[in-house]
């Protein structure tokens, strides 16, 4: 677990700002930083939420984010949002906010740990490891549902391509079938493929 | 949110008993208790982890469990998992309990937060809030999947039916489907339990 690769990713700070919220915002990545170089865990960057964090994070390919936002956390979130469209990572959020809708946003966004005033050092390591369990448990019932949806969206292309083929050529339904398979085959397409292209070509000549 | 109906799970106490680990949890149910008092929230009951925990849960239906074990988080949690089978409800589980596979069994059985070494009282609020919209989140999502799947397996039943009557009754696909519907509808059944009844007869006879 130690092995993580983990990003940090902060507010954008503005150069020679000298407002309290940005000392304090500054004073705090120091302490998480910290807390995680004692726990033993593995900074590969430190990076602001601004317009090239997608490209960096697919650089860097982390195991998992670290959102780290006394009151902005929301902002931020929405850059790792996009920054992990394309490959979903474990994003933990380290913030003050507490607002409902704050916390709203964050689980529907995936966020695998929102932690409000909890940045004792005592407690980085499990919070970081329950986290990381919930992000694969995520994973996997969201990999099931994504299969699960797909074979039911296939079975009711191949259903009507059969029913088509059935309806235009007279073929029986075991006939139908046999010759979607043997078009799939010739084709190296998977059958919902092919199904999907009789419909896309009877759509297209009637 | 503070209107949560919450109750508070903790490993049987055994009378009369003084031993020291014994005492901490006792001391650890209380201060748990006073957080939960102070933070505005609801507790309906103080149960321990017992043979009448089934019952006692589903008289009392509350919005969320809470589990205070100091180490034997597990067993306590295996009695709430069989207490919560047929409705599930949020589990919030506070334990010093590290153990990875401790972890992993929790994740397993659906708990919405895993806290250790939490027991703060500022932090209490924020916790519980995340807590029941993790619950709410995952619910939403498990009821996606279970009806993807329903779909898929009633399709799968209706189609093995049509090919059937198809097959033995020498009619058209869509005369299959027509037979079956009219079925489901003299009968005042789903279409699927129609297909599940041609498909059982169809085995009872050959």
């Amino acid at each position: 677990m130690l092995n993580l690769r983990i990003v940090v990713v902060n507010p954008v700070a503005i150069e020679g700002d000298d407002d309290p919220s940005f000392t304090a915002q500054a004073a705090r990545s120091h302490a998480l930083r910290i807390a995680l170089l004692e726990a033993g865990y593995n900074i590969i960057a430190s990076l602001p939420a601004d317009l090239y964090l997608p490209e960096r994070i697919a650089q860097m390919q982390p195991d998992m984010i670290i959102i780290d936002a006394e009151s902005d956390a929301r902002d931020v979130l929405e850059h790792v949002v996009i920054a992990t469209r394309d490959a979903r990572r474990a994003i933990v959020l380290f913030t003050e906010d507490e607002k409902k809708s704050s916390m709203e946003a964050a689980m529907a966004a995936g966020v695998s740990a929102y932690i409000v005033a909890g940045l004792q050092t005592a407690r980085i390591k499990p919070v970081l490891e329950v986290a990381m369990l919930r992000f694969n448990q995520d994973q996997k019932l969201l990999n099931e549902l994504s299969d699960t949806k797909t074979k039911l969206a296939d079975r009711k292309v191949i259903d009507r391509a059969k029913g088509l083929l059935m309806e235009r050529q007279q073929l029986s339904e075991q006939d139908a079938y046999k010759k979607l398979r043997r078009l799939a085959m010739d084709k190296n397409l998977k059958l919902a493929e092919v199904a999907q292209r009789v419909l896309d070509a009877n759509d297209l000549l009637s």
